[in-house]
């Protein structure tokens, strides 16, 4: 598809941004990460967002914003508009296998992972589930992902085309590995290159779409594969790198073996050059001060995936490091091994993680729990930082692509008897933090179209 | 209301289940706890469960049965027959306070709990809450409980009430507290025993309900009103123990410095003849081999309670001992340190628990995982062991009362999706317990009454 016709297609399929609507509801958003900036947030009780051609064109007071010319005018009263969700971690091609029973990260990727991302090099059932993982983001309110596909091209191009088609803001690549899987899944050095390079060039800006360089981790890539890995960020600057690190301690411990030369798991990617400012790594538990440090230097990010690391038993994400090494840090389901879509149950589930990190200290009172706005932050304008896109979406200011969902604090009983008596936005946040799931998101818009 | 107006009830209000009906789905419960035996589930792929009167009256294969003669049959084909799920610990009063911030244990009690159920003393506000709550188990497939209601009395009235107008089996009772808690919510040790008196005699056995005396926890009971709780057990031998158990490192301390001379928390109960064979002890986290054995000798139970652990960074519930210890474990939802009131949403992280307490060890593979078979025993005849009603509920063997809900494996496209290629029933069921919430729960039937 030549960029003269994405174009085209944006202004048909798309056209129902072409007008200016405004949007009417209770209105938060960041500007800055909480857990350093005491005014970080941006709250309008009655707000209203006015969109434009697919941008944000102004955000304020409905008061203040009244008297704009709009097209049309959509009361949202009651329901609270925040930016749409941004997971930083995730394997569209495991939406089949989420959840599959008994084992930790080893055993679990030998007896479920591997045999379940073989049928991806078939591009009617890639493109099918791919399409059925695109449409569960949207009913969750996730408008951008960083996704791994598969080790075949054939799932990376099934994968962008649909993306391509619902016009959303995604991130994926070819996954390298060259050892230890089976077989049908390896590639070589020599075609791991040439399959990342023709990807990149038929993908990266294509449309909202940008390119991963996507090695699975340092167990399944030869140093060879990892340093071709780090000649691509080098070749192509803009595009990204994702991986696994330090996720579980057999998993450290057999890198140790591995790569006897290096100091540490994430030693092995910074000799090969893989740690850069596109450089996100998913998990990042079992880390000594020398990798927060070089983490930090290098400018690279963390993806935290708390329901994955509950569900596999891999350990406690360290936030509290993470916020001291200024190491931006945004929330991952990592589905398959991740147990819901749902970025708000991913919420609920890093509160608990930080919460459980008291039960392991004798100074509970010195762990800090994620606090409501943080964790909200942490899954848009976080996010968001993490992916270097702060500046197009993770927020609700003027020039934004108007990518936000619509929240309804009371949805469902439960649900709504908590909030009906609460007195802040953060008690009411917090409630849909913990108790929400897809039905809390009434609507999904994607460059100021309803998707949901 | 005397006993011939509630068998009255039972005949009108319920008079749906006058008639014989057979119900024709894929049946699964349990004969005995798939942790210690084989053959302990009982599966029927094309099965059929007859019900008759409130009860059951067969269960079996479809193919045997078909010829049975019935008034009408209902057919649940693809579905999953289970019994009830039963919630071995929760608080009803606290389903407005659902997830509240940033607290450990006491800290949430004196922030969140104590305020809340100062509001319990009026009997509308009390009676439309319970209601409430009520309706959300039917809604989550849980047709039993042990309830926590607060120290009035007016609160356990305006529970049974509710409780007995659905004919639900629930257990509950007046929490005792004579110290340590604002003074609206105090007892005395004399009105402690009146006041439970009274509550045993008005409820006790009244159509499906059963009474627990309810000391909150050591903290909040002087030894003195810990002996009246015992003298209540002694003098109505039928009635329930509930109270909580070691859940968090900070109030264990507290409990040592609150009764010096007893070798540990549990032994402060022990020493007020609290430890029965009807005794339910929520959490249970942080105990001692000594504290297992005595558990395991005087016949007494304890309440998994993963969601709420998780929440308040309590600690991780030890599976494997009380298994060593031959000690009876149910499932508890905790709402409001709970996060759900879903008995499917507790399975997921009670499998979370087990897998975490991996990442703790040098020998992941010595920790057992709950397997799925066995995660369902404990949502059902395991909580029907703990509260000695397993010659009542929690299986579907003829005789049995008919609490029974439908499970659809394929409830939404997530778990539709992952479940189609599901070939045993483990795998199929694992899915369930992981993805599955309310809508996963398609009926819940109480006393063979249509509920949801």
């Amino acid at each position: 598809m030549n960029i003269k016709l994405v174009s085209l297609l944006c202004l048909c399929s798309f056209g129902a941004t072409a007008e200016t609507v405004g949007y009417r509801a209770e209105i938060l958003y960041f500007k800055a990460d909480p857990a350093k900036e005491k005014d970080a947030s941006v709250h309008y009780k009655d707000g209203y967002l006015i969109v434009k051609d697919g941008y944000i064109l102004k955000s304020g007071n409905y008061a203040t914003l009244k008297d704009q010319p709009v097209d049309s005018m959509i009361d949202y009263s009651g329901k609270i508009i925040t930016p749409g969700f941004i997971d930083t971690h995730v394997h569209y091609p495991q939406i089949t296998m989420i959840s599959e029973y008994g084992e930790q990260l080893i055993g679990w990727l030998n007896t479920y992972t591997f045999p379940t991302e073989i049928k991806y090099s078939n591009h009617p059932y890639a493109s099918q589930k791919a399409s059925v993982f695109l449409d569960q983001l949207v009913e969750n309110g996730t408008t951008t992902a960083l996704v791994f596909a598969t080790s075949s091209p054939v799932s990376v191009d099934a994968f962008f085309e649909q993306a391509l088609k619902r016009n959303m803001r995604m991130i994926s690549g070819k996954v390298l590995m060259d050892r230890n899987a089976p077989a049908e899944l390896l590639d070589t050095p020599e075609s791991a290159y040439e399959e990342s390079k023709a990807l990149i060039k038929k993908w990266q800006h294509k449309g909202r779409l940008d390119y991963a360089v996507t090695p699975r981790f340092a167990p399944t890539s030869t140093e060879e594969e990892l340093n071709i890995a780090g000649k691509l960020l080098r070749e192509f600057p803009d595009v990204y790198l994702q991986t696994h690190l330090a996720e579980n301690k057999q998993e450290v411990a057999w890198v140790k073996e591995l790569f006897p030369k290096s100091r540490s798991y994430l030693d092995v990617y910074d000799k090969s050059g893989l740690v850069t400012k596109k450089s996100i790594f998913a998990h990042s538990i079992h880390l000594d001060d020398t990798d927060y440090k070089v983490m930090s230097e290098k400018g690279a990010s963390i993806a935290f995936c708390p329901t994955s690391n509950l569900f596999l038993g891999s350990g406690l994400f360290n936030l509290d490091k993470a916020h001291q090494y200024s190491i931006p840090v945004g929330l991952g389901t990592d589905v398959g091994a991740g147990t819901s879509l749902s970025i708000l149950q991913t919420m609920d589930e890093a509160y608990k993680v930080t919460q459980m990190r008291k039960a392991f200290t004798d100074n509970p009172d010195d762990v800090h729990s994620v606090t409501p706005m943080e964790n909200l932050y942490l899954a848009t304008l976080g996010g968001a930082t993490v992916l270097s896109l702060q500046d197009k979406i993770g927020s609700l200011t003027p020039g934004k692509e108007a990518d936000f969902v619509v929240l309804d604090p009371l949805a469902g009983q439960v649900l709504a008897g908590r909030n009906e008596g609460s007195k802040t936005i953060e008690e009411t946040l917090f409630g849909i933090e913990m108790l929400g799931d897809d039905r809390t998101v009434t609507h999904t818009y994607v460059m100021g179209k309803k998707m949901k």
